[in-house]
């Protein structure tokens, strides 16, 4: 990326570069890159092997402790984690396409169902994966009865959605934002344990044709 | 609560009523308390019996399908789910005392330890409380291996939580921000499992002691 914060807050042109470390087939990777895709945000991605466990070496640890990934690095070296603080981080420096909310109820209903999505839906297929795959055995104990059990309360919180989208455009009216990309990349990632939409959710069934087909999507 | 936003975004006072449905035992109802007392929003607060399943009736599930609390009712009455989502409206409504940042990067540190203390010690301590006592038994399946390992990831986190204490005031360095707020209801609830701060926090022990003496953490 070629662009950095001034101390007026606005993006520039400048030599040093911020950089996003991910892994490319992560789903909380793809939301930074579709969220930033949609802002026009021009980043270098740097990949991490997280199966080999290169996010856990003492380097990136001490960039981000949590160890999960995306985290963004600034030019000044500082480090944030967390899919959504690096997407707070653009919203808040780069005014194109706002895409969490434009009005004060706007920005709380984005946040609500922004969050709906990630508790009710994503969470629930994560842990479905974690917990039933043992991926990360190495670094977790997995507990596959309780693997199930998200994967199963996923599953239901597929009606919810595809109820919220009968008379919406997108999760919050007819303005796209951050909680229509959360759920893509969820539903998209939901495949790896057999997670998906049916026939009957024909409202979720348009929306996922419609948000599919955005260039993000690609990101 | 005698204020409401005017179609400039205005809080003014007027007849009608915002309220939040609430528990007030619940953690999360707490943080929106808290919020809302640094904020000096006054608010209305009705009782909801969460062990009868008051929640689950058709009435305030049409208000807010997930049934979980808290859940905010505007005057018009659009209702608002989610902590945070409510968090936000306010945060966006009532310039006094901001508690989500007021820079762009400090709004990206404070949805970052926010999102900390959520992820890797709140949501475990809840983990281990839900699937631990088996609460909730009536309307989720309790798995008590899980409740477990979800316990000792919130213990274990601890250890960080104190490392970032070390050098800073409150999580995002001498900043008073929502994370805070999220840590101190998470803590004082974590005691119902038996998950406490060791003598060997010190720096956290500081820091609850600190905030533990504002008098929002009455609220």
């Amino acid at each position: 990326m070629n662009t950095a914060l001034t101390a007026s807050g606005i993006l520039t042109k400048r030599e040093n570069s911020m950089k996003i470390y991910e892994a490319s087939t992560a789903p909380n990777a793809r939301r930074v890159r579709m969220f930033l895709a949609e802002k026009n945000v021009d980043m270098e991605y740097v990949q991490l092997d997280i199966a080999a466990g290169e996010n856990l070496n003492s380097e990136n640890r001490a960039k981000n402790p949590t160890t999960k990934i995306p985290f963004l690095e600034l030019d000044d070296g500082t480090c944030i984690g967390e899919t959504l603080a690096i997407c707070r981080y653009f919203e808040e420096t780069v005014s194109d396409n706002p895409l969490m909310g434009r009005t004060p109820l706007e920005k709380a209903q984005v946040e609500m169902w922004q969050r709906r999505v990630e508790f009710y839906f994503m969470m629930q297929v994560g842990m479905c994966f974690q917990h039933s795959t043992g991926y990360f055995k190495d670094r977790m104990t997995p507990v596959p009865e309780y693997g199930a059990v998200a994967g199963k309360a996923a599953t239901k919180y597929l009606d919810d959605l595809n109820a919220q989208l009968a008379d919406s455009k997108y999760l919050v009216g007819d303005y796209f934002s951050i909680a229509d990309i959360n759920l893509i990349c969820a539903l998209d990632f939901a495949r790896v344990v057999k997670i998906k939409m049916s026939d009957e959710h024909t409202h979720l069934l348009r929306w996922y044709q419609d948000v599919s087909a955005r260039p993000s999507a690609k990101a």
